[in-house]
């Protein structure tokens, strides 16, 4: 299923804190997840939700997410554009 | 230690067809890595390396770094300045 980004920026407020409602992240052991694409998104969050992969906040967050919650967070963060400028 | 993002640059050639000498993905399921902080992108690479996250690429290209590999490598993409645009 094709997430909402409308819905994904709506469920993303859970994200917000860590992650920023942009996708760059508001503390240093936090990565910025904007314009990864759904594919990566989607698959590290089902992999935080069944142990797979470990991390003490993302383990409980990814608890309580539906696969349309998945869906949507994913399609919201996938659709935030970046550009990178390289350092001289 | 500090990571040498020169040294960095040059070991970021084996990353660099995943991962872009700019840490923009080249493929939709590997992710954009430009701009991390030296703290996550050390982490998963170790974790990477000693089996705790899994990939069966990564797992693969961590194991032959040294810790002054990961040090650099992650000097060079953190280094990378990231924007971001929201969608409309």
């Amino acid at each position: 299923m094709a997430g909402d980004t409308a819905l994904g920026r709506h469920k993303a407020k859970a994200c917000a804190a860590c992650h920023g409602i942009d996708g760059v992240a508001k503390m240093p052991h936090v990565p910025n997840i904007a314009g990864e694409s759904t594919i990566y998104l989607e698959k590290q969050l089902k992999a935080f939700r069944s142990g797979e992969r470990h991390d003490p906040m993302m383990s409980i967050i990814a608890e309580g997410l539906s696969d349309d919650d998945i869906a949507n967070v994913s399609a919201w963060y996938a659709a935030i554009k970046i550009e990178v400028t390289l350092p001289e």
